[in-house]
């Protein structure tokens, strides 16, 4: 009888690790440090040694693990093979399989995308949990989207599923963004896009501001801040941001039509005054639904990661 | 063994009916009249009078048709029921149950929305042949679309799957779209769109232009026809339509990623010079992807909805 899974969220600077009940229960989470040297080779045998460690400790033999998920930062193709990762140094890696050899060859190991497998924690269990459909949107220095149909996610044939931070969604936009497109979701809704936007608002208005105090060290936190206690252009550059996010979302909508929006990552730590304001643009622009979709907080933080990586390696149910 | 399977694409004047079998062979097709009298209560009882007879012409038994799937004009929920269908003066139905029913209660029965049936139906023996995760367009009097990932229809959990028509992709738009939104892909792309794209141009433009000569007669058709013999502004106003549709697929791109677009309906008669159109503004929005989907044109016309009412009720290969 299985008990446990195991979810393992590799990122550039440490790799999370989490046990978990089948049900969906951490029982213990810790890090390990991202040794990038050497392309990289290091990463996942250092995983397995401290994971021996720690299930030795807990006394849980591998038989009693349902499998090993992993989360790594970039495009996972759908047979697990990650052509190359430049956050971790890797190329050609086939991480599940590699992770199953470092574990003795037997236990079932799975791997996807961080972005997509962060989606799939928050609806095990985090702000998406009961519900089947869902996106999530992670506001971060870019925008990241994990999109989940029928507990699954949609990875894409190209790797580009739930890619909504490089939606075109602004026209006449002239910067360029890192994609080399212009106008993307993540010109203006990540947490960079907002500070961009509050300094164009407050170079085109001459109108007093707090954000003026904050001089180039201004952060999106500021700008939420700011626009919270009713400064006039703080809200202004917050309310495009949440335009264009909405819009996305509304395309979303007229895409694969999910039931629920969950939104995450550094901004969103504006919470609830936030969701608001995108809950009115996205309402304004999807009049063909009668029910609209909802829009939640995402509630698992940086442990996201994890819960997905571990729900991947259990079925459907 | 089940040799056979049968598609019925119900529309508002008649209902087409196919035999085919389970390979996909299109033995035989028909027609019946919609009779929409009496809330449409005669529809499913005439089909099923025809399907009678027409399978005992051909002696199949009723044990022989591995299932029977229907296409309907109008939203259907996940577990089949209509709750209501204006072109058919349908409320409150339950097709395939209905169907079954009539049929003696024991053949399998499935009911879809016909945007949805007609993408599976290409996708099975059409344009999209050999793919499994594909969307369709359908530019006609309206913009439809019918998304498939994995070889199933995403119909949505509001039953919103793939109504890429009404992406807001027009900014500015000041007419209303039937669904009360403002600048609505079905807007500018479907026919009657292309028209109005048209028409504005020339009161925009003194230049010459061929389409003048139709006046308020100028279709789609005539438009594509003189963009096509080098008219500058019918060129101009088709290109502002495949514009808003190659940013509509982007948007797509970046949600479902899938690897193809079969595009069809009447204003896809224009044939490989609408395509290429479409491809060039498609690809110069998807600078993320390395590797585009691919576009292409619908090959199964008006059949592709009893193909893809009869694939609905074949399993996954």
């Amino acid at each position: 009888m299985n008990q446990y899974c195991v979810g393992i969220d590799v990122g550039g600077t440490t790799v999370k690790c989490g046990i978990f009940t089948i049900g969906g229960l951490l029982m213990e989470k810790w890090e390990v440090p991202t040794r990038k040297e050497e392309d990289g080779k290091n990463i996942l045998p250092d995983v397995a040694e401290s994971l021996k460690q720690h299930l030795a400790d807990r006394k849980i033999d591998l038989t009693d693990v349902e499998g090993i998920g992993i989360g790594v930062p970039g495009p996972v193709e759908p047979d697990g093979y990650v052509h190359i990762c430049v956050n971790l140094g890797w190329k050609d890696h086939r991480p599940a399989k590699e992770m199953q050899e470092l574990m003795g060859g037997k236990i079932r190991c799975a791997v996807g995308n961080d972005a997509n497998v962060a989606a799939l924690g928050e609806m095990w269990q985090g702000g998406g949990k009961g519900h089947d459909n869902m996106l999530m949107v992670t506001l971060g220095t870019g925008v990241g989207g994990g999109l989940i149909l029928n507990k699954h996610i949609v990875a894409g044939v190209h790797g580009a599923g739930a890619e909504i931070g490089h939606m075109h969604v602004r026209e006449g936009e002239q910067e360029t963004c890192n994609c080399g497109g212009h106008g993307c979701l993540e010109q203006v809704a990540s947490a960079t896009g907002i500070v961009r936007e509050a300094k164009r608002v407050l170079v085109a208005n001459a109108d007093a501001s707090t954000m003026r105090d904050y001089g180039d060290a201004l952060t999106a936190k500021d700008v939420c801040d700011c626009a919270k206690a009713g400064d006039a252009l703080a809200e202004k550059a917050l309310r495009t941001a949440m335009h264009y996010l909405g819009l996305a979302l509304a395309h979303v909508s007229m895409v694969a039509d999910p039931e629920l929006y969950v939104i995450g990552g550094g901004v969103s730590r504006a919470g609830q005054y936030l969701i608001d304001l995108v809950q009115d643009e996205y309402a304004a622009l999807t009049p063909l639904l009668n029910r609209k979709a909802e829009i939640t907080l995402a509630t698992l933080g940086n442990d996201a990661g994890i819960y997905g990586s571990a729900r991947l390696v259990l079925g459907n149910e």
